[in-house]
């Protein structure tokens, strides 16, 4: 009699080698190990043995990193999203396509349950359950480390006793995760918010003190918001991706420190390295305000702000973020040009940029004599603009000022 | 007979030494100039004579940075306010001062007008006329610059007729205006968005390149929302900014360089120059991620976007302003502890923070073996929170199932 | 040589036809009339000729019911919006059609420029120049009655010597504004708050005192946001308005008195009927409870309210609502369902609804022993959605518990 | 040996009557009941003594209505609070006030933990458990009901066992809730949102078919916010709240019927009686219509759905609540004046209103030939308000004409 099969997000890590064994022993299922590329750097053919030695059924490698962008991280850029206005939310973007994949190939294996490598503080947990949730709402989701309650040592201990090979790297103290989009470290020193984040958490981009002396200067092309060049030159949105991280990481961008309020209601300590999503963010941004009228220009950060909320919490496939992101594609037709970024210790400043749809309009905006601009236009406004104000004052200083007489 | 007294806001510049002149040719009145410091770093003294030489019937002088200071610097800083994500609102906050002081001065000396130097195109005459309406709705307000139509030369020949001393720096292509919360730089080559704007359009803060070598690591101590320490000594909020403008323009903190939407309807390029106020914003925020509740760090960032739009909108002395005041107050009054920020090569990256009353609990956030953390409640939280999700779901995919079986 | 020509939005009333006068005289342009038809019960044919008697060159006459329905009503109608909450909209949304019919007339028929009959203090003026101004900004706008400045008297001593002949019912102390989504009435013994409206301000809607003593129920069909049939048959959406419009009247259904803020800065006391607006716009409302997720209903309102800002606003046809009407279709893909609506003495109630995606689910809701809920998640739930608030408590408490024992 | 004490909410109900005997079984505590009057209608000394007689220890008698009134309503009137825009969460204001006066009950007489009666799948428990935990966050809380896990059967026979009366009234087939802001009721045949509410629901409003023929006009006086006359005499809160509720309740104003969506993740129809509650709410944002200035009166409704969000989700006692309520109060200091109100016929509309501070200025407003109004200045606001706009349109109908004029 075949077992019930379970589709498990591996990573080749400790955690979901063990939960390979774990969940055969704890529930009876054969396990499928899925690894997926999402750009963290891992060998896809490793993991795929590493998961056969240690006892999966099947091992299944994905290519996703063009599926992460394009599917992900492009409305994330167009919604320019920065969870409470700091972390691009990396690790977030990636929940959705892992949970997708997973759903996927559990429908093609005929499998009755999907596993994640999840712990129960974290964020991870909620994105990938409601993802799968949404999907298919009758897969079994199980969380072998939220549901074994081992600690650390009991886990190598589990591990010896299984034959499941023990990583070098298990006293690195941080906790991370990666993907083309950034990478995450927490926990260790990092839990006190009155030290400062040490060299060892950050590896991805350089100290300000070792970048080069020199600038380098660079241009990306945008096409109805969306990267399409980069100095003129047309790229895929994979590859600017990776080549900004590697520009931005040698100059020392995207270095993030953040105090994060999490979803399961505890603040968090993380430190994020996203060279290239910041430069990408920042250049929309400012192409952004070349290119949107004032209106949409003060209204969509509320709607990316909301875009970014979800998102972080793990609704991306909930119908909020669907017309959300109708919002932003409809304003992102407008936003055509090419801004000019100066890479320089650790800045990524914007120093130039222009549209063929500009609404910069230097005759209305100049102080030389070619303005074109109607002064008089200004007296009639500001009698307009504030009259709301000027009525109150009015019907409020007359009373003051009749208090005052009778007294 | 006495003439009528107009109460003219006088910089000592060549456009308000022209509308002393001009308001008695053309109104007939007597101008009274008033000059304020609130940190441009010119000499009182120096323009009352220049105000009397010109013409002016009196000249009152007025020390006004730490009004600026405590009455409108510190409300700010609390909500954070920065117009569209970047402008600290250097000049739109010190505009309700100098309007606050014309109106009282025009009270004291029996004037029946005030009168600004500014142009038909900015927002500073919204900004001025908006608040002089609202504090004394009888008084005239006279703008010069914007009724005379005088071309730049035309004024220069106008200044020669009547013996107006001409500014040596009047060849200077940029517009400037600051106070101690900035400086502000516009129009010349700054009109054309793909230019990068040059050196000379800087004055506060050296070029990175020109930063020195060496970090400088400083400790701003917070008090219910308010700054009033610098490592580890009281200090007052104006010596405080001052200091901060030192020592954040030497390592080359706080320059901006902006496309902005103006309230009259153009967008604009401006270069800005904030030191102290966007480290003091800055240390401020990482504060408030260490202090506030997730639910008010989520909704505190929407008043203070309205809070800065209405700043900016000339809207100060509205009804709203106070309102939305009265919720930033009542969240500061967590907002206590010490933050530990380094300047170096343009950045002023917070890299510690404590507080007595730090929300931040290392035995929830812990991954180590000190964890408080229940991670069973995760079950529960995740079925319901992604309950609405998960119903909508299966709705949809049954019947997207039924069609399908239906065809 | 043939006259400059321009195309005259006219009505067939004084102010109008004066204008086609007026501008003859003062401009020197031959003028073309515009009748559009959008529901206020006038004769087209009576206003072609009327218009053509007066002096216009040519006079064209269009149905608009249709347009207005399809175009600017429906989106309306899903955003549910209500200015201030109370105002559906009525005649702010048949100007964007107005003026847009009108552009299309002045480009075939080569006129230099349009006209409107609106005043200087009221928000139509605004919306029909945003409008003409944003589909063609090479046309002049001519807006007569702002122009010319006379008073009543002045008007009739005019009319009466271009021989234009006067309305009967010109002592009607009222404005009147009318269109299939609703009547709109202001000025006269209006203009006093305190004072109730008068009966004679309706003209639409029966006093809930002479409404039928037996109430109505109806249904209304929806697909996808869109009402498409009325107790079961199949209806178009001018038919089911004017429908709705005769069986709300008859009931009292629809009367708006409101004190509104106009864009121009004033207050302005409004009344308004709205039957078949008010029914439509709460069926919907109701519909989309049952069938729209928690998260989608909570973030819904904030877009209708400001689409219905800046459709108040007279931003029609600027990029932002594009954009707001773009998150709002993509809600509407799921409200679909039936709506039973009682109509009895001014009310029309909601007393039934179902949907084929309803999201109301009995076995998760029912108190009864069918209970498909797992109370136990609640626990969990709890423990993660108070966390923050828990832990503000518990530093608060012990610091004041700190300070008590100090003390 | 003296066992551990806990405070029970004690209704005099089934499930709280059998919580006094099942938490003395299960956890072996001593029971204080505590009832607490807030306007459902029932006798405290009946609840005392039957508290008594089930085996509390002691029963503690608590007439709150006042405490209710003055903390928790009237900011909730000041605010507008209605949740979803249609449920004045009568409900949910009292949670906060029960929970304060258990912690303080307990707090006086030592008890280790409190008790409410609460399912799990409600609002309700969340609403207790948060604001106890906020109070006081070493309190044990109990939820009886929630951990019994009993069916309706099985409590009868739990009761009959232990000598528990049951009441007549089981048979109910609704869940009801009440207090002086209203009543709640659920449950039973309303589970069908296809199905009117039968009249069986209702217990304080007669339907409209039974309402008397005459309406009846009534005025309220406000100052600052604060509703303090009724027919130009003075009142009590409580006793205006309690004379509305009897009016409206003849009159048949304020029934509600509601889809709505819970904090615990399900939709739940739910039918309300608010007679005072709507009233007030609607007499005082009529009054605000004519007070305040534009900008809060465009501002306020966002601040009012956080805040009505807030306390529907049980976060009474978080910083959030007091910095939103913050703002609201601000703006009440101009919410001065009286409001006339007609009911008739289930309605409650407002007839006239006026207020020694109102904004609404006649000469500024009227047709008449007093007109203040500047009709020039329009010119000038439409302009500037317009210009994004129309440059918008110039930029992108240039370069459409562009891509034309190639092809």
């Amino acid at each position: 009699m075949t077992k019930p099969k379970v589709v498990l997000a591996y990573s080749g890590g400790l955690d979901t080698s063990i939960s390979i064994k774990w969940i055969q022993e704890k529930y009876g299922y054969d396990v499928i190990a899925l690894g997926i590329d999402v750009g963290e750097g891992k060998d896809l053919e490793t993991i795929r043995q590493k998961a056969l030695d240690v006892g999966a059924v099947k091992a299944i490698m994905i290519e996703g990193k063009e599926l992460l962008a394009d599917e992900y991280l492009l409305p994330a850029l167009q919604a320019n999203t920065l969870y409470e206005g700091k972390y691009p939310l990396s690790s977030a973007l990636s929940r959705p396509l892992i949970s997708k994949l997973l759903v996927e190939v559990a429908e093609q294996e005929g499998a009755v349950a999907v596993a994640h490598g999840c712990t129960g503080k974290g964020n991870d947990q909620v994105r990938f359950e409601l993802s799968i949730q949404a999907l298919n709402p009758e897969l079994e989701v199980i969380a072998p480390v939220r549901e074994w309650g081992m600690t650390r040592d009991e886990q190598i201990a589990y591990a010896d006793e299984k034959g499941i090979p023990i990583p070098v790297n298990l006293e690195n103290p941080f906790s991370i995760d990666a993907n083309i989009w950034g990478r995450a470290c927490e926990a260790g020193v990092l839990e006190d918010p009155w030290q400062e984040a040490p060299e060892a958490a950050y590896d991805w981009t350089n100290p300000v003190e070792e970048t080069p002396d020199t600038p380098e200067t660079i241009e990306i092309g945008f096409e109805e918001g969306k990267p399409v060049s980069f100095n003129g030159e047309a790229i895929g949105l994979v590859d600017l991706i990776e080549k900004l991280n590697d520009l931005g990481g040698e100059h020392g961008v995207g270095r993030i420190d953040h105090t994060e309020n999490r979803l399961v209601g505890i603040k968090s300590r993380e430190v994020y390295e996203n060279p290239a999503a910041m430069i990408l963010i920042n250049a929309h941004k400012e192409l952004e305000f070349l290119t949107l009228t004032r209106e949409v220009a003060h209204y969509k950060p509320q709607v990316e702000q909301q875009l970014s909320q979800i998102v972080y919490d793990g609704l991306w496939y909930s119908p909020l973020r669907t017309a959300l992101q109708a919002f932003i594609e409809d304003t992102q037709k407008f936003v055509t040009g090419t801004v000019k970024i100066k890479l320089f210790k650790g800045h990524h400043q914007v120093i130039g940029k222009h549209s063929p749809v500009s609404l910069y309009n230097e005759e209305l905006s100049t102080y030389s004599k070619d303005d074109a601009f109607d002064h008089n236009a200004a007296v009639g406004f500001i009698k307009l603009w504030g009259l709301p104000t000027k009525v109150h004052a009015d019907v409020h200083n007359k009373k003051k000022h009749l208090v005052t007489t009778n007294e």
